[in-house]
């Protein structure tokens, strides 16, 4: 059943002994959520705890000083930024049946929870968590707020990419008046990069692929490359690293072709306003936004390419019709 | 003569036939300014029209499009984000004497004009140019907002430096509110990088010294390097480029040593919150921000150097005392 925030809230309150789910694989918008509602609730003089299937990333790790679990038997499960049950990883089995309040931002979701507070134009789930403390009146204190900055920044890109809103605005506003060390986290999040991160941006750099006078840039993630740098680069850093061919001044298609398997690519394409990313990936099964979507593709990487460059090279130099 | 916001605001309102100058160099605080102050002008009924000494760069030709200059004998000089006349470079000398109304946020500056409304805690001179349209009660439409938002973001770096407040994002939240296309503009200021830039950072990174366990990073900027890239490379994209030893992971201390001529260096310092920056700079005569400071040495490269590095490493290892 769908709620709004007000019931959201009016369901927080009357309820106990939380224990709030996040998705494996772990954002900073998932853990801000978990840890920031966590807080909320325990000031709500409720009991709560976090839980995630994966480790938490080394760069998130400042979050997890932010808050204290309580030890207690959890009563009601609370998801958070989780739009399928599967994304709970290994948590799916154990609590996927008992989820009682979903909290979410994703437009596209399968329904799973008893109750589900969902606003696709949320940049951000904590921008949710901060309208329930809003309503349920708790005052947010900074720890509170710095969960809460830290999910909207990840998912924003600190208010760089288009899914920010004047809303997300308003919040940060309202955040940083708390007193927040903002520019640390920012650092964290934003310009910090291993060495290792360094080495492996160049070389992807330097083997990027170019085509259609530069409006076409490819990289690929071979396994080998991946192998290479798994000592030294963090999980965590192969992810974030579609966006490098499109960050190429002049190209309008980037396309980062991310083996998974022998025989098995993960395709994920980024465009620029005029063409359409998701119609190129439809053509393989695949989908997402018109500025980034995605599509998986099975045979030797010349394969790969032979059927996906063609598709790809002929949205470019037609706009995407 | 120091005025406020209402006061200026009542200034620009009693005067006409505006000359409005950017600083050399320009950046996209003074160009924001400058175009977003015209535009404002030109709704209050005035005539308006904006000078920079220097070509505006080509990530910013954009804020170009946002204003229309007339043409007509100027009466009213204003100057942008100008901390010292000298920074008007070749305009200083033609119109440095005339400037009526400053409107700045640098904390420290030279006075020279009539009137001076200056804010150190303005996260960017476009915040008081928001200030002084509503405190003229002129709406700001779309292409003013573009110019707004421009400067706010390039002087925070996209809302992640300790310069932004809960000011600043309120004023972002009123200008996205208006309607801009503010994915692009970050995507142009912060994201888009040229070839020539992408492997310019790599030849960098790939010569960098580490000290103290990796805590001390010195990136050099030799001549020899910069006109390496002349060609390829913007001048502006040799600007910014002090971060870089300080982004990457666990570096306290990142030093840039710029050589700007056979025995002149410029050194650029930016430390972690342990350490202080000015400090180490003022040995050498210099100064500036705890996080970021700056000097310049003579003498060969071996010897700036010997001085610089041994006052450097003394600070990563007492944490600056």
């Amino acid at each position: 059943m769908l709620v709004n925030v007000e019931r959201a809230a009016r369901i927080l309150g009357e309820y106990d002994d939380y224990l709030i789910l996040s998705h494996a694989n772990p954002d900073g918008d998932t853990l801000g959520c978990a840890y920031a509602l966590c807080r909320i609730l325990q000031k709500a003089g409720k009991r709560a705890k976090c839980l995630c299937a994966d480790e938490i990333p080394y760069k998130m790790k400042f979050l997890t000083d932010q808050v204290q679990n309580q030890e207690f038997e959890h009563k009601t499960v609370v998801s958070v930024d989780v739009a399928d049950r599967k994304l709970l990883g290994g948590l799916n089995q154990v609590y996927g049946d008992d989820v009682f309040l979903a909290i979410d931002h994703h437009g596209s979701r399968t329904e799973f929870a008893e109750f589900t507070l969902v606003d696709p134009d949320a940049a951000a789930a904590c921008e949710l968590i901060y309208k329930i403390a809003e309503t349920m009146d708790i005052p947010l204190d900074s720890q509170t707020a710095v969960c809460l900055y830290t999910g909207i920044a990840t998912d924003t890109g600190c208010f760089r990419f288009s899914n920010t809103t004047s809303a997300t605005h308003y919040i940060a506003h309202k955040l940083i008046d708390i007193g927040i060390p903002f520019e640390k986290i920012n650092y964290r999040l934003f310009d910090m990069k291993s060495k290792g991160r360094m080495r492996l941006e160049h070389e992807i750099f330097e083997n990027m692929e170019f085509y259609c006078e530069d409006r076409v840039a490819v990289s690929i993630l071979t396994l080998a490359l991946i192998n290479k740098y798994k000592g030294e680069v963090d999980v965590e850093d192969f992810n974030g690293l579609a966006g490098m061919p499109r960050q190429i001044e002049g190209v309008e298609v980037g396309v980062t072709i991310k083996q998974k398997d022998d025989n098995v690519f993960k395709i994920s394409i980024r465009t620029s306003d005029e063409i359409d990313a998701a119609k190129i990936c439809e053509k393989f099964d695949g989908g997402g936004h018109a500025r980034a979507a995605g599509c998986t593709l099975e045979g030797t990487l010349e394969e790969v390419k032979a059927r996906l460059l063609p598709a790809v090279i002929e949205a470019a130099e037609n706009g995407g019709e």
